[in-house]
């Protein structure tokens, strides 16, 4: 069993990646705050750097090489926004990047990948193939190996967005994030649970990639191999490092059917006027459903990404 | 001549309406300033209260009034935006507010002023039937007329927009925001001028919508009959006190074809993810289109409003 992601990590990540991403706003609705009869507090990372929360991640993973190791490049496979922060964190330190995405991948987050400059690789759209492909490369270029959750550094650095909403939005009752391979929530519940150790925090999954809440229920981690979602950021399984933090730190794990969360992203983007894409919205599908209760509460949701693609909205 | 707006008005405004508008973030975006060849500092108004700068002016507007007087109400007509401030800074005080809207403002526009609970006036499109029906209703009620901009608290509301970005994004060389009635740019270059006098003010109009640009040419106020352009924000004619403001205090006049706006619109989204309306894109299309030379510049950019009507986004 590996240790724990402690707060330390997350603390050690928010100094290394201080001024390098951003420190996003908490927006807040009163239209929204009248229909879920709580006080939301958004944590938006849309506004964050390539337009996702991966960016504190991928920051804290490649600032944290050596300079001999750096010098190799890193590399991931990633369904788009994580892929887009590594090329990201990658040209910010000057070192080649060289990103695995699936055939699949939407054209809004493949241009966030090539705009920095990445090697981009595409492969079939399986967890296999993009790990073959990730192996391939690393085999030949001597790159390190970034995996989009499965890392402590990555992890740690996903928490530092949790330090931000302590200090943003105090004495939150509960707090709501989405779980896809379980980086966020990890850092989150980590972060919650040292510094707020009142605050219930809470992962919401797309009904159709629940690997994470048959996980928890079993006590054993069940991968997850047909994904149906709309929520493309949230197909992944969690891994070993992950569940074993969602086991002893998160409190509960809840889901939403895709056409709330469709509802959702759209009541957002009309509300706090920002971008989010559907991966973002699943939290709040679940406040809009009654899957999480949240009547009275003072409620923290992050909201993950905004990479939306504006030629497809599923409304 | 009525005395011009001054920057002391400017700071009483940001005094009274402290703590119920909000300090809007700036953002930028490594994509377009090497698409500009620029530093681009993004006024992130979208998120305001009510999603526009409006909320500003309104807000000044309604609590300045005495006891008596904001007992009776306030009353205005607005294509938009505007009415929905209004309500919101009405609902905020506690006394009504009637608005007349034009029978074509866009639904996400209506839905924004009907929230505040407001007394929602429909009307013909134009000038003549918006002032009619709201001097009658300012007759039959005995609430205050709050103009849209040609009123100098409107104006000194709009201008706290400026005080914040002077602060967020200190030495700018230019600052560009758009030109509907004016307030927004008498509030801005007032600001400016007094603040930071390098600072070029450039207002930017719709190509089909440049009674401004006209006026300015010509020195005498030509208003504008038959707009012509997608910005919905921007039809209005400058008023006298506006046009006075304009004349003493802003630097240029430039225009972007709509064709511009909706490119710009579309890269705004896709770069900031903020949902930011057409005339909220005009500026930034004119930095597209070289209508403004900004090549090397720290420009600051007011984005104005976000209420875009998501079932016809126009690309």
């Amino acid at each position: 069993m590996t240790d724990l992601l402690t707060l330390a990590d997350i603390e050690a990540a928010r100094d290394r990646i201080a001024g390098k991403v951003r420190r996003t706003p908490v927006l807040t609705s009163d239209a929204l705050d009248a229909a879920a009869g709580a006080n939301l507090f958004f944590k938006c990372e849309p506004l964050q750097q390539v337009g996702a929360f991966k960016a504190r991640g991928a920051a804290n993973a490649v600032f944290a090489l050596g300079e001999a190791e750096a010098a190799r490049g890193v590399a991931t496979h990633s369904s788009g926004n994580h892929g887009a922060a590594l090329a990201w964190a990658a040209s910010l330190r000057g070192i080649p990047a060289h990103i695995v995405v699936p055939d699949t991948v939407n054209p809004a987050k493949r241009a966030n990948i090539a705009r920095y400059g990445a090697n981009i690789i595409v492969c079939e759209p399986t967890m296999a193939a993009r790990e073959a492909a990730a192996a391939r490369v690393v085999a030949e270029t001597g790159a390190t190996m970034i995996h989009p959750y499965d890392d402590v550094a990555v992890m740690a650095g996903q928490g530092t967005c949790a330090l931000e909403l302590l200090e943003q939005a105090p004495g939150l009752d509960l707090v709501l994030a989405p779980i896809g391979g379980g980086g966020l929530i990890s850092g989150t519940a980590t972060a919650m649970k040292a510094l707020s150790p009142a605050t219930r925090v809470v992962g919401v999954e797309p009904a159709g990639a629940d690997d994470a809440l048959g996980s928890l229920r079993s006590g054993v981690l069940i991968p997850m191999d047909h994904p149906a979602t709309i929520a493309d950021g949230l197909r992944a399984s969690l891994s070993e490092r992950t569940f074993a933090v969602i086991r002893a730190r998160v409190d509960d794990i809840v889901t939403a059917p895709d056409d709330a969360t469709v509802e959702a992203m759209r009541a957002l983007w009309e509300a706090l006027k920002i971008t989010v894409e559907p991966s973002s919205a699943v939290p709040y599908a679940a406040v809009r459903t009654g899957a999480v209760e949240t009547r009275g509460l003072k409620v923290g949701i992050i909201l993950t990404g905004g990479n939306a693609d504006l030629d497809a909205l599923p409304w």
